[in-house]
């Protein structure tokens, strides 16, 4: 299914005082990816696509990620992203994080696609994804 | 004028690998010390007081801070926040941040109390500071 | 095995355009509450406890969590946190957020004792968990 | 003196329940944007340049910003940064963030040049700045 490599450098504020990635901000680099993953499939920025599909958003419903190697200020890691599953109104997504060419985290993600309740606008509710957001994902 | 006291407890993710608070953070913690401030004015939360005043909120248009001591993991620091002065739609705030009794930094904002203009409801502009909030604060 | 609850006051900052919590920060929020965990357990703070017990800390290898419900700025959330199992050198952590007695999110966590490798000190290792220890956590 | 342009691309992560930045991650963009300048400057990254000097850092002793427009998660904003003043063991740094070609803050930082006592490994010093960096920044 669509992939889609994105690159960060790490900065020293990223770090801890163990003088690696304080990991909670892995899911930040990730959920960057994964907008960058569907930008790239949409051919627009997110910023662009949650209007252009009448969304609210994707949010996370479940996330994990198994660490193998730590990684440190001004390593330039590499995330390579891909969606691994399309459900109804759900979709998974996979990172892996390599540093050095060796694989350094093994993440995972299932997304919902949600917008507002045309009942009650204060709700918000799954939808399907449409067909053409099938078609640039799978 | 009006001034309060909150306490934060240094995390071991609020440090970087020098091994002392990375600085952006106390920007966090002054943000949060400053809705601590007007909630305490305001006898209630702010996320009530800002439904309750018919704002958007209190913007930052200038902060500083002057560092003279770090912060390590495990400190308890007290956070000394006070109005320092009330212009006609802008406030001025002093936090003074201290660890075991001893200043370790000295910090200031000025904000603005904005809202939606009435012609235009995607803009945002400033609005005089009404009179109740006048005499919370002074 | 041993438990402990803490809690969080979810602040402004802690949240993303949508207007709940950016799902990395709860991450953070539990790296927090395994530090109180251990900290209840072995009755001293985690600053202490590294250095009491001559590691260089715990370091994660595996976690996951499920969100079920959003949590908004202003909520006070409840982190019910237990050892979930005592490995020879790691050990799991299982993380409960309630927001209004409901359950939010159910999070895991794999973390390992490691301490300097005594025939290279640049080296980290992982180290069996001290029978003391083991019965704290018990 | 010395001057070095950097760009960063606001995240989703970046922005608060209001929709722009929350100001606290400014200076992380502004700390990481120093570092970029010392490193144009010095040709090497920080990660190698605090060991080539021979230094533990270059800690933060006073800084602050004006904000005059918010950014929003989307926009690639540009920040030029330029060393203002070298004194004998501390300099200046002004941040200028455009949007759109537009200032939106100026920000100014002091630093100190420091490294471990001669006389006591675990007291941190400031040092005279060595010539060759003077020359490199000035």
């Amino acid at each position: 299914m669509f992939s889609n490599t994105s690159e960060v450098e790490i900065q020293f504020g990223d770090c801890d005082p163990a003088g690696i990635v304080y990991y909670p901000n892995y899911f930040r680099f990730f959920d960057n990816a994964t907008a960058a993953l569907l930008s790239a499939a949409f051919k627009m920025h997110k910023r662009h696509w949650i209007a252009h599909h009448g969304i609210v958003g994707i949010p996370m419903v479940d996330t994990g990620a198994k660490f193998s190697r730590p990684s440190r200020f001004g390593d330039v890691v590499e995330i390579r992203s891909e969606i691994t599953d399309l459900g109804r109104s759900s979709f998974g997504v996979r990172h892996t994080l390599f540093n050095e060419g060796e694989i350094a985290i093994e993440a995972h993600e299932k997304r919902v696609w949600v917008g507002r309740d045309p009942q009650d606008s204060e709700k918000i509710i799954s939808l399907p994804i449409p067909d053409d957001v099938r078609a640039a994902l799978g």
